[in-house]
């Protein structure tokens, strides 16, 4: 599975030393005398693919800094890692598993093998499944208990159950509207989302839905996570308490899961279980049928086409020369800038209204996958790893943050995303936002001096991408996602990281469930922190005894 | 307006010298030995006011680091920093205003001169028309040009004119569900807003809308701003075309700005205009008649509420020892952390999906305010200003991106904020909120030692703060922001920033006037970096030309 070359630490590596020197030898170079002196710096620095550009010019690099970047990809043997990736070897090592998550977007002629089994019939079945039961829905031929068609879903589920599918169906809204004006037909059904175990989130939601016409769809991978399930319980009691009869849940929960048996006691019926395997991360996971919700809300031939543009990527990531590959180089670019100038974080700025949720996707995505102490031999990461990941939408992020990104002494990287083709009538609208766009990103880059008035001194000399795709559309959106996973996965090959387990996660969870035993029984004696102490006896005070 | 002990930049101070030598002294200490060692620790570094408590013992302090920052903050003249904004002098030198965001929570009884008039009584008639507008529409009694009452409103804005009023009233929905609930009254208005230039935005949210029943309220301090007064043509061209005479707009839109002039040639009745002064900064403007769309949503008692909680903490700041004063003390453990921990990040984590807003709305005030790189003589600064602040609501966090935050070697200084009460009736829900953040803190703080398994060994030593408020409700609310806001300003005072301005912002603006005219008129051929033309020109053939 593994040859000895990756063995290597990173930092020990030839190329690696290559590019500390590039570094050194950069000095105080500022961007704006690159673009000076080499008119084609555009053309050299971008990569244009069906459906999408990728500018990566206003970073500080030059050609030889990206010739050592890519000896170094090679070095850390990105393309056998890749491989063995889509070939569904065990590269989650410490949970011993596969990761899948391209399987789900191959088309249904393709193979993958599993311990011996191809796993694309399944993949298609479920789809199948997902199809017509969102099919159904969206008919109004799948009814609530007393008959009336569905008017509300409430997805239930936290993390990779609600990120992927919450931020998608937000994505395709505009495009949504714009389908509908086309084909003159309006589908009623509004998908909302719960995930915080804080009960105001339940509150809220149920306050305002028809208990005949809500349906559930509780998404856990496990059906144990702590928050989905209870959040499903108290929308069961909710849904019972409306219409008591056992058999209404079956007519309103479906369950995203791989866990049968949990489903069965909770008493959703097996035959309104859609599966997923154990080689899908939750992370990973808006691709499996966990994009359920998204079927009803925009429709399954959209969510194909989702899985469409994700495969095109696919194929794009398994198939372009490394200096061409748009997920390898974005990968690079992040590795430089965050090993060698030492930038920590990375801003993700989609300048559009739909994709505001795409930064918080991202933090899970990047964050949880590279956010790790040691690699995958369990040796301490000598070198950064992942940068803090935050973002907001264009126009909206430059009434926000963009003053410290402007003009304080953190530099912080940052991609732009845009969609050439709205989906909305306004074209003036549309240039502005365009042109905001593209006007931050060569203001980063120049500057400007003023030294008279210091306070509007502009250093400029700030790197950014910008990623353009044609329109935001389904087929579009699923490219974004896995140009974005690839660009995590090629990461965390070169810092040597498993990129595909949270242990992180875990110590916290456990921390919890002894603490919410100690605020159920106050009699316990055994030794807390005098801080956790301190808090547990205030808020039992504030709380348990108001 | 300043003494000459405050023209020493700060990393010239003996004081922060002496915070250098206690920071190595410091070595490789272990906070669970500080815990272990002292068991009144937690004693010793909380504060705790009516409403509140602030436990920041899980910092990696001592009590000399903490007399040492208590003695940078005297160094600095926190107190007479302090003092001079409360009484309202020039204290933003770069645009010449003075800095009055807590006049607006000024009793009437109470006095603040600017230029020698007393402001508190304007503040006040402006209050009094909030509350009669407000009763208006929310009783029925102001209705649209057809007699409809008001069943939407529409709040067009953007940074401070939307990001203030769009967090509290998410902030305070599960305290308006109970409200309602307690007196047994339905207020049927939904608030919505629109921020960005993206014509999505303004799209969907006017595909919903009936336009004899919605309230369009512009907030704009300048009544230039290019996104807001974009989608105010918009949404007006929307309204006319629905209804066509030219009353229509009087009674279908409000302004709240400074600029008359420009209120009245949009057609907006001076009648219907809610002012507010220069004194005001965007991002303190929910204070002001910007808080308007609160008012509608939530009634005007509460947002009075909310006024009078903000001026508890005002008080508490105003007249608390610098030891016991909360936001002096969050301050400073913001510089220890930033300038002598080296930590570039802040984390910002309520346990309440009601506050899911309220880690963006701290972006724009943290990042815009202390985001800068020279102090307000001009002078570069040597030190490291405000970090990158991010966050999410928690549990939700805990499923994507605590990870990084456990295990990686990026180390994240966090809050997390919770509230005692819960407004929603699940206990159990409650519960296990609150165990969860504790948990998250005790685990960051201890960690877990593991050898055997080093991708389940948490190193710990992680800095978290937790403050806990009685509720979330009105009063408790604007506590919250005023402790911040005061927190922002401590932090400006010691790095020497003037954190009123924001010229940051300037550049790019200047450049998308100028890339707009470029997309519009393509003829142009004066010199770009070959990055933003080469842009354009795929964009134009992508978007122009499609």
């Amino acid at each position: 599975m593994s040859n000895k070359r990756e063995h290597i630490p990173v930092h020990q590596r030839p190329e690696w030393s290559a590019l500390k020197s590039q570094c050194n030898g950069l000095g105080d170079l500022h961007m704006r005398d690159l673009f000076a002196d080499d008119p084609a710096r555009f053309e050299k620095f971008s990569i244009a693919i069906p459906g999408a550009l990728l500018d990566y010019s206003k970073h500080k690099i030059t050609g030889a800094v990206m010739n050592d970047l890519i000896a170094l990809a090679r070095a850390c043997d990105v393309e056998g890692a890749r491989e063995r990736m889509f070939n569904g070897e065990i590269i989650n090592v410490s949970e011993k598993r596969a990761v899948l998550h391209t399987a789900l977007r191959r088309p249904a002629d393709e193979e993958v093998y599993v311990d011996g089994e191809d796993v694309v019939p399944f993949v298609h079945k479920t789809l199948f499944r997902m199809r017509d039961f969102s099919n159904d829905v969206r008919s109004g031929a799948w009814t609530g208990f007393t008959g009336k068609p569905i008017k509300t879903i409430i997805n239930i589920g936290i993390g990779g159950s609600d990120l992927g599918p919450r931020m998608v169906c937000k994505a395709l809204k505009s495009f949504e509207i714009r389908q509908s004006q086309a084909c003159g037909q309006t589908i009623d059904i509004d998908v909302r989302f719960v995930s915080n175990i804080d009960g105001d989130a339940i509150h809220e939601r149920l306050q305002s839905c028809d208990p005949e016409a809500t349906l559930f769809i509780v998404a856990s991978k496990s059906f144990m996570t702590q928050e989905t399930m209870a959040n499903a319980e108290t929308a069961k009691a909710w849904l019972v308490d409306a219409l008591p009869d056992e058999e209404a849940v079956k007519h309103h929960f479906v369950a995203l899961s791989t866990n049968e048996e949990a489903v069965r006691q909770f008493g959703i019926s097996p035959d309104n279980m859609f599966a997923f395997k154990d080689w899908v991360g939750g992370r990973y996971s808006v691709w499996s049928s966990i994009g359920l919700p998204i079927c009803c809300a925009v429709g399954f031939d959209a969510y194909q086409d989702f899985l469409t543009g994700a495969h095109a990527m696919d194929h794009h990531f398994q198939s372009a020369p490394l200096d061409k590959n748009m997920p390898v180089i974005m990968a690079l670019l992040g590795i430089w800038n965050r090993n060698f100038l030492n930038y920590p974080a990375l801003a993700i700025l989609p300048y559009s209204h739909d994709l505001r949720d795409f930064p918080v996707y991202m933090q899970q995505l990047d964050m949880e996958s590279n956010g790790k102490g040691v690699d995958r031999y369990g040796r301490t990461l000598e070198v950064k790893s992942g940068p803090v990941v935050f973002g907001e939408a264009g126009t909206n992020a430059q009434h926000t943050f963009m003053q410290l990104l402007h003009q304080s002494a953190e530099i912080v990287p940052t991609d732009f995303i845009m969609a050439a083709r709205p989906n909305h009538p306004y074209q003036d609208h549309h240039t502005q936002l365009l042109a905001n766009a593209l006007a931050q990103s060569q203001a980063l880059m120049e500057g400007q001096d003023n030294k008279d008035a210091p306070h509007r001194h502009f250093p400029g000399n700030r790197p950014s991408s910008c990623l353009i795709l044609d329109t935001l559309d389904a087929y579009h959106l699923g490219m974004l996602l896995a140009l974005y996973e690839h660009k995590v996965f090629v990461q965390g090959v070169i810092w040597g990281i498993n990129s595909f387990d949270q242990w992180g996660v875990e110590l916290g969870k456990t921390h919890a469930g002894t603490l919410i035993e100690r605020f159920e029984n106050t009699q316990k004696t055994d030794t807390l922190d005098s801080s956790t102490a301190g808090l547990m006896a205030y808020l039992q005070e504030k709380f348990i005894n108001s």
